[in-house]
């Protein structure tokens, strides 16, 4: 039987938000690739092999999941979340492109998942219910004036923000020079949501304004979004209206 | 028992991408309100109540469903997708705003699901790999003016654009007019992908070029999606490198 690769995602943590696809397509695999976490959260089975790393050395598990698919196995690149939205997928493709071209013929699909902002936003209401932008505040692989840029953009035009990677120890201060952009941009009453562990029996809520948004209350668990100019609350829950009149009367 | 209101997403189609949280909102419920093909996803169940209904009454629909909560039952309001991305969920908190005060304390919940964007993004590879936006291209609810300047900023900051309602037999021209606009602004080669029914059996993907794209292509079930600068084909893959410079070497 010769090799194949699927990347996954296991959607926010809870096992009731990954789909039926990606279970079935985890129970066709010989060999489980990914951060030790995501695999935690996969049923063990004696019969299928286990690559746990840590989650700093994306291309180098793209690589051996690859190299295992290349020799036969059916194997399972597993992310969180969908693995197209800041995850494996392009890891994959990436070091497809720049790897042994025989890579090029193999059989590689993608599940996609429930990602974060998902999950994030379904705890509070419906923030992102008009057109929205995810961003990652991460400058492993940008430059933080790409970062800027973007977000500059987004606040002029409106969009309701997702930020993804909004702080890690090693990069403790870019959610609040974030802020401090936006500030600049956007009424200092515009909704602030952070989520952390959006989709888990753990979830936790903060919801503040931008003028009043404490950077230091996100982790690596958490998801920030920041409103658009029309985002606002009703009751205990948080939603944009579709329309950018605001809510219809 | 009290009534309750919970918003669902059944994914982009097929049954293996609704959420086992989804399947079990939905077997909880006596009462099922939504748009009629979303509906007749779900296997029919004697005890259960379908409201089913056109796609152009949302706010009606919402309003059905949160009267029917308030009576006491318990209501699944249907949407495809996600509910929080250009659907559902957003009406559900509009009509709970602008109507009755009791409907502030119901219990409503928001379920998360795949939205079309990352199912159409798994079937031609990783295309949302780096920053990206959502917008609906449908002006029954915004000026066409405010889809401009959105379109305009996420060419200039060089996101990843995915278009939702690109097109119906109202709106022929909208597609054709974004095209334009952001032939302007972004090169030529830029890869656009026309993705069909993706998610399902009968998927469908046309990869072409911004300088070629033909925006007849789109129909209602199509999500169109247009590359960063760093967008690129490997093999028959499109993928978005994480890296703002490109693949790595």
């Amino acid at each position: 039987m010769s090799g194949s690769l699927v990347v996954v995602g296991t959607g926010p943590g809870k096992a009731e938000l990954m789909t039926p696809a990606t279970l079935a397509a985890l129970s066709r695999a010989t060999d489980l690739v990914g951060y030790g976490p995501y695999l935690d959260r996969i049923p063990a089975r004696g019969d299928q092999c286990r690559h746990a790393s840590d989650n700093r050395v994306e291309l180098d598990r793209a690589r051996l999941a690859l190299s295992l698919a290349a020799a036969g196995r059916q194997v399972a690149v597993v992310s969180g979340g969908d693995p197209g939205v800041f995850a494996m997928a392009a890891a994959v493709f990436e070091a497809v492109e720049t790897g042994d071209p025989a890579w090029r013929s193999l059989d590689i699909r993608v599940e996609p998942g429930v990602t974060a902002m998902l999950a994030a936003a379904a705890e509070v209401g419906a923030p992102l219910g008009s057109d929205f932008c995810a961003i990652s505040l991460s400058d492993n692989l940008k430059a933080w004036t790409t970062v800027e840029r973007r977000l500059k953009a987004a606040a002029e035009a409106d969009f309701v923000i997702a930020l993804y990677n909004p702080a890690s120890k090693a990069r403790p201060h870019q959610l609040g020079q974030a802020f401090e952009l936006l500030r600049k941009l956007k009424a200092a009453e515009t909704p602030v949501l952070f989520v952390r562990a959006a989709g888990t029996a753990e979830a936790e809520v903060v919801t503040t304004t931008l003028g009043a948004a404490d950077p230091s209350r996100a982790d690596m668990r958490t998801l920030v979004i920041v409103g658009a100019s029309t985002t606002r609350q009703v009751g205990r829950w948080i939603y944009t209206p579709r329309s950018e009149r605001g809510a219809p009367s």
